[in-house]
């Protein structure tokens, strides 16, 4: 039960993108960049950690790329697609590297597995995101 | 449908609290900064910002206090409490001053409303959640 | 006296960049997330706040592009370089778009004009930086 | 030469801290979340990561708990002081903890060495500046 939807909703400035589709985007980021922070934390957890860095390290990127992209998508009132566009792009980017890293393990580790998930979901929501806007 | 609790689910390594009380304050941070980064971009869109700038300025402190004290909270793995424990009165101190700065502007701005709840839920979270440890 | 290069210099792992123009990189990166924080909320104290929602919002968005970038490249370990490249060009974007508005109001208020600084600073290492890499 | 102190310089309103001292104290924050950051970095490079495994996830929470409180306090204009202290108390926890860490790899690890000594020096501004407040 997200608030992003109501929450835009009541924004008194125009969105020219259509606000279920900006809100589900947000809502898909905010997760993947809790599962990447988790996945990380797993890894550190792991009795084979040294076989795990990479994917702890893109983990860690993957998090704060999402994390930002969804503050910057939230203050979306138009002005200049430009910011959110390219971080949109690099979104689908982190994502995509990181999930390919943790499908590598997600055999073996269930927090790759489901993170892995989360990654692949996010680079789709903001690849369709892209575009919509184009 | 959030992956948290799946994800901690997943840890190898002890928690010394309920997995399932965890997840939702980390979801409740979570919202609780989403919809105060919404709300300031909310109230800069607004005719009357220039009454709104104490409300953005606790909007923007609560979001970065609530981001970062559900990344804390997601490594949350016991090791040595102090830091959730400091994180969470101070998210329990942000949330109390941006909902009742939200609170005043509630009956003019349907935003402000929300937030505020969004805040209350989220103090309440994080007050719980420093009983249980204790 | 930042400990940004000392630290990169400890790096155990190869990178393929040069460290000082990597080190430098990040810290003009942290410079100008922190600039733009704080012409955010000179902007919120100023009289004519209602002129210069624009302003606050670019600082936001450019302030948490800026940060997020300085924690991608400071895990620069150059195992793929996608995501570091897409944060630089979305960091290059979001000066570049920072700086605009910036100057707009940098007659009137110093705090424009400093952050206008720092923002085309900014821009001109990202660059410089992509640059470097192909 | 970071721009923190000449924009807090430009603030319209009133702040009830020598502003001198309330720019070095956001800077040492600033420079003691990136050095957290780079220490995680090259943790997860070195042969006995598994050994490190704390130390990383220390580094991370001190890293977060540093960049959340200085734009805290870079929104310092004294309206209720009460977050800032909160969070300035966590910060001062944050960093001991994360000093205390990585002393015990200091010997074996340059970035460790480094590292602790930018924790403490921000644990000691973050206290300064709380005594300041009182």
């Amino acid at each position: 039960m997200s608030t992003t939807l109501p929450m835009l909703e009541t924004y008194p400035n125009p969105i020219e993108l259509d606000r279920g589709k900006l809100a589900a985007t947000i809502d898909t980021l905010d997760d993947c960049a809790e599962a990447c922070t988790a996945c990380a934390e797993a890894c550190l957890g792991e009795p084979d950690v040294a076989e795990l860095t990479m994917c702890i390290r893109t983990n860690l990127d993957c998090a704060d790329v999402c994390a930002s992209a969804a503050r910057v998508l939230t203050r979306w009132t138009g002005y200049d697609a430009s910011i959110g566009r390219a971080m949109l792009e690099a979104c689908a980017t982190a994502c995509a590297v990181c999930a390919a890293e943790c499908e590598r393990h997600a055999a073996k580790h269930e927090h790759c597995r489901i993170c892995a998930e989360a990654c692949r979901r996010c680079e789709q929501s903001c690849r369709a995101l892209l575009t919509e806007m184009s």
